[in-house]
């Protein structure tokens, strides 16, 4: 296994990173070598229309499906997506070898969303359609239907059923400090938060920064700061441990030094497993950005909402994975929510689903220093075998 | 004086505003009418190797010299600037006619910065050598030396030395809402602020929005809400009610909603009559900046530190343009403090100075929009003469 991920590596491999943006030539030649370790394995290799690339057993019509993506971002990590892939081919190939339960594997495309986020696993279960994706542009104005073409030089193109598999599960590294601050070893994932956004604006007056008192001033970054001050007060009374909110995008008008600014547009981020709390969070932010503008004198906007619902994983797969953890690590693990998405959410439409998580060494992800400890890489792979056997005897 | 300052406006008008940027053709047409002005008011004109035109009673080398500048901003508005000049050849010119005495008027080049700040007035009064100056370059990356050549179209290009004058006063719109707002019509000006700017940046962790929980998190920007907010209740201790402050220019990074910001840098300004009170705030913005920094685990840089002394005018001119103003309009002037650069700053340090201010409708200004009643226009040159009486008799 370990051989096959560094070798996977070797794709678009860049210092200690990688770069294999999906339908790039790193990429696809990824998942040709991908396709030829599954055939190696055994496996029948299938490739739908949209890049996403299936080793299968022959004449299984109900195997349990495991994978992740082996696309990156633009600068990634070597692990991100790759060892769930990995891990899927190995115990794929394991279990056939052992005479074990059918078990098919995937490497679904465009997690990392050159196109959108998490476009493979969308078209396949439905989320997206294909005519829809295919309107879709990279940020060079290069569209998905011209890029997809590509999955045939990969192997023979044909629908892959959802109904071929009968449960989901993916290994993933946490991409977040909690596992390794705490010095565990593995997450069982419980659930993965839902996610809301938009854009806010607070606008007042943009005037001279020397000839305008202070008190007759309505200065829109002012309004972002007590907006921000008071927001974080009042959802910090509401909140649980895995709730995460962010400001991430600001911009300022006219943003020059010599003039208050008249107008601040600004991204508001949120995220929790609740989607009750999620909606809950968002009556907060629009109360308090009204009581920001009210008590300021400006005006505010609300633009752009987003929601992505939260996605709670199958109990009797998460009985089976933290039974697994007890046996592998017993004082190592612990339950955890996943902050980030993955394919994982979208297959949960369809099938029952779970994930683990190995730690990410001082949290990093997105970026070519992600990595993960050799040892526990290896822990999370034989974690995984064994939930597999729970829940096939 | 209102015939020829709507004259005026029709060099580079456009809409409400004007478009007069410095050494431009409307510029240059604008100064060869100026001087064309002052030869018929029987002055002699000067043009200085900057593009500055004076125009000086024959004879004389004691004269009061009165002025502004002729320049605009990219977007500019129809007084700023363009009223002291006008009533500068207004009250030489009718000086002249009356057998008063000898007043000279003056429109300084590039007040608003094309190429740097108050350029001509800074040649002119040696606080900028000529040398640097024909090193500037506008945005478009043209040169000073270049552009100053069209000085010659303004007519016979000379040194105009300082020692010809004796005393420098100012007429300008407010440029703020201060008089409007009161509903006074006469601003004396006291002093004009001095302004202290620096470049500060908040340094902690780039890290992404999901996966990172609030309490590991080093989040720039929120270091940012914490230090502004902290500041505005230490500066309101110890400022005046002409202080003023301003965080004009924001840049987070990578400034995207799904990622934590690692940096945040931004501009502070601050504006005050009194240097000790200037010097006292950078202390204070210092300070607020280490304990946010301390108190949230985040590095802090400061650069960029940029300082411009506060000016004060003359007492004796301030008395008379305060008994000036007592006569005009008994219950509706006020000594009022410039939070605005002038080039009068620059000529208070060869001689005595003086300004007077006229309100700016809603206090807008380096706007089309920007505008003053007719009527205390005329008041303003009222009381102008009246003061200039009162300082030669």
């Amino acid at each position: 296994m370990l051989s096959d991920l560094r070798k996977l590596r070797t794709f678009g491999e860049c210092g200690k990173g990688v770069k294999r943006r999906a339908f790039t030539d790193a990429d696809i030649e990824a998942r040709r070598w991908l396709a030829s370790r599954m055939a190696d394995a055994g496996l029948t290799v299938h490739v739908d229309p949209v890049g996403n690339v299936f080793g299968i057993p022959d004449g299984a019509t109900n195997s349990i499906l495991v994978g992740s993506h082996s696309d990156t971002q633009p600068e990634g990590g070597w692990l991100d997506g790759a060892l769930g892939v990995i891990v899927g081919l190995e115990v794929a190939r394991a279990s056939r070898e052992a005479g074990g339960p059918p078990i098919a594997c995937v490497s679904f495309q465009d997690e990392e969303g050159r196109f959108s986020t998490l476009t493979g696993s969308r078209v396949w279960t439905g989320v997206l359609s294909l005519a829809d994706a295919d309107q879709l542009r990279d940020a060079d104005g290069v569209s998905f239907a011209e890029e997809r073409k590509k999955a045939a030089l990969i192997g023979p193109v044909g629908e892959v059923p959802a109904d071929w598999f009968r449960t989901f599960l993916e290994l993933h590294i946490e991409q977040g400090p909690i596992l390794d601050t705490a010095g565990e070893r593995i997450g069982v994932v419980r659930d993965i938060v839902g996610i809301r956004g938009e854009r806010i604006s607070f606008i007042g007056d943009q005037n001279h920064a020397g000839t305008t008192p202070m008190q007759l001033r309505r200065d829109a970054f002012q309004g972002l700061v007590r907006f921000t001050d008071d927001l974080n007060t009042r959802l910090r009374e509401i909140v649980g441990l895995a709730t995460v909110w962010t400001i991430g995008h600001v911009t300022l008008h006219p943003n020059a030094a010599s003039v208050i600014p008249g107008r601040v547009d600004f991204s508001i981020q949120w995220r929790d497993p609740s989607d009750e709390l999620l909606q809950r969070m968002r009556e907060v932010v629009h109360q308090t950005a009204s009581a920001t503008a009210q008590g300021m004198g400006l005006e505010w906007q609300t633009s752009d909402y987003s929601a992505i619902p939260a996605t709670q994983c199958d109990p009797t797969i998460v009985a089976a994975l933290e039974r697994a953890a007890m046996t592998a690590v017993p004082n190592g693990w612990r339950p955890i929510t996943s902050g980030a998405l993955h394919d994982a959410a979208n297959v949960s439409r369809l099938m029952p689903m779970g994930m683990l998580f190995v730690p990410s060494i001082n949290g990093i992800s997105h970026n070519f220093d992600e990595d993960t400890a050799a040892d526990d890489l290896v822990l999370g792979a034989e974690t995984f075998a064994l939930a597999i056997n729970l829940l096939t005897n």
